[in-house]
């Protein structure tokens, strides 16, 4: 069901593609994502309209962020929770988030052998994350290609991201619900997960919680729960959790999924997820009207020339910040 | 010697206040700082030049921001260690950062009354966060007043911020050292500290370990070692630490200064401290030049009379995000 392929034509008016979406058709599905994550400036204004046509049929999905870093067993787990949720009738979208996908060769989710299983189900699509870019761009792109499978009908979307970088915190801005994928570590000591992601997380799952790791994934929960209760709660109705699962076993994803499921529930029902997502929109806004801005700015032939010089100056301590930052504003108005 | 009522006239050009405030003069110090957080558009363009005139002489300082929950003690703690530093022969500036300080009606370290000992030491200089407007605009103004009092010859800056919302992460992008102070729970029942700050903190100092809390300071040290324990180091040559102290009583004020100089020194050799100011600086210039993209968009006539309409229509899901911030920028540029 990946298709990474589809050609970037525009079938129709922006308008037509809308209702072919609506319909749940799959190929105008993936030309809708293939469109907003084109950079040609005709496609992007396509895009524009196509999400305003769209825009009634969004935010129906239970929006779901899963990191964790290299090792955790990462694919082998939203595969099994994706299958979960397609058991209990959902249609599920598997997106990613990996601004390193040009440079590395190779995006998360790009790998056609990964997700087999799932990729077999017609009632789950799996897109790899968009390649090139800033973390910002690849971020935008993700969160439109989000809308599109709402609107195609698809009640679970999850977003996969790397487990380095700053690639989470974005994730997070995206998704109602954060969960973070470690490994057990052997003995006492634990993987340690990098600063800022613990905090993001509503959901820590220690996978792997099997055969002879089955013990030392006891622990790593009862010390992961002990972390987080050192922390303010992000949400009022719905505190941090941390559970076990063996993926790989697909043991335990059940109780993953019901977690999620009253998670979304509570902060459903205390009014917080309403919130959040009005929150999520206006910080969108002003982060495109800032990533826009700044995009036009060094895109200026007066300040892409001045650039390189005035960004070493200022690295070097020869040059103020404020002078230099109110000469490019200068430059550029 | 605090002087946050100085008058912002302007002595002479700003040439001659910056050799004034090199000299040391304190009074030129205050007012330059007064200049810095001034928002007319001309005392901007003076500051500018003052903080080029200046900008040799900045950088020497020890950064060190400190940050705590209402209750943590931290005026008292900042007193008692502003104390240590000086009897130490250094000369020490206490800075603050506090967004709120308009609405609240008094801004830390704007109370007279507090650090009465530390405001009497001729060898420190105490400033209250400067008033009004976002924390951007506030940890900026902070930020150019940090840099006047390292061209006066202060070798220690403190920058405190209110122990809660963003202004930590703010600080934290502008100091070397980022120091969370935190009190003793009663038995096992730990104080929650918010979400995304101990991920800040090099440093973690457990307050009140004296009389009746002693005991609860030794388990709350235990407690959050073990949880920073689960947590990547922020820092190659310098692992995050916890200690204790009671600064009530004055005592441990001179381990955690030790810390502190320990910590310093350990990545002023790494060859990390370079790196973090080079990156902090070049992260500086791009705030402000987007703050600044971002002002002279809200100000365009045509931009202020759409966005009420617009931000209301984009929360509610009336109108997308990308064509809602199209729409601005096209009314900008």
């Amino acid at each position: 069901v990946t298709e990474p392929d589809a050609a970037p034509t525009t079938p129709g008016s922006p308008g037509e593609l809308a209702a072919a979406i609506r319909d749940g058709d799959r190929r105008a599905l993936a030309r809708g994502i293939t469109l907003v994550e084109s950079r040609r400036d005709d496609h992007r204004r396509q895009a524009e309209a196509l999400l305003d046509e769209v825009l009634p049929a969004t935010g129906g999905a239970a929006r779901i962020g899963i990191s964790g870093p290299p090792g955790s067993g990462k694919s082998t787990f939203i595969e099994a929770l994706g299958l979960e949720v397609v058991d209990r009738g959902h249609h599920v979208a598997v997106l990613a988030v990996d601004p390193s996908s040009t440079r590395s060769g190779g995006s998360i989710l790009g790998d056609k052998t990964r997700m087999v299983d799932l990729g077999r189900e017609p009632r789950a699509f799996i897109r790899p994350s968009p390649s090139g870019g800033t973390l910002g761009g690849v971020a935008r792109r993700t969160r439109e290609a989000m809308l599109l499978c709402e609107a195609a009908g698809f009640g679970v979307v999850l977003v996969e991201t790397v487990g380095v970088g700053q690639s989470e915190v974005a994730v997070a801005d995206l998704v109602d619900l954060f969960c973070v994928l470690v490994s057990p570590g052997a003995g006492d000591e634990l993987q340690g997960i990098k600063r800022g992601i613990m905090e993001l997380a509503d959901l820590l799952v220690v996978n792997k919680a099997d055969g002879d790791l089955a013990a030392a994934a006891q622990r790593a929960q009862a010390d992961y729960e002990h972390a987080l209760h050192l922390m303010r709660p992000r949400w009022q109705a719905a505190p941090a959790r941390v559970l076990t699962c063996s993926a790989l076993h697909r043991s335990g994803i059940d109780e993953v999924w019901a977690a999620m499921t009253g998670f979304r529930d509570a902060i459903v029902a205390s009014g917080e997820l309403t919130e959040h997502r009005r929150r999520q929109a206006l910080a969108w806004l002003w982060t495109e009207v800032q990533d826009g801005l700044v995009d036009r700015l060094r895109a200026d032939p007066h300040v892409a020339g001045r650039l390189p010089q005035l960004e070493a100056d200022v690295a070097e301590g020869r040059r103020s910040v404020a002078s230099a930052a109110r000469d490019l504003l200068d430059q550029f108005t």
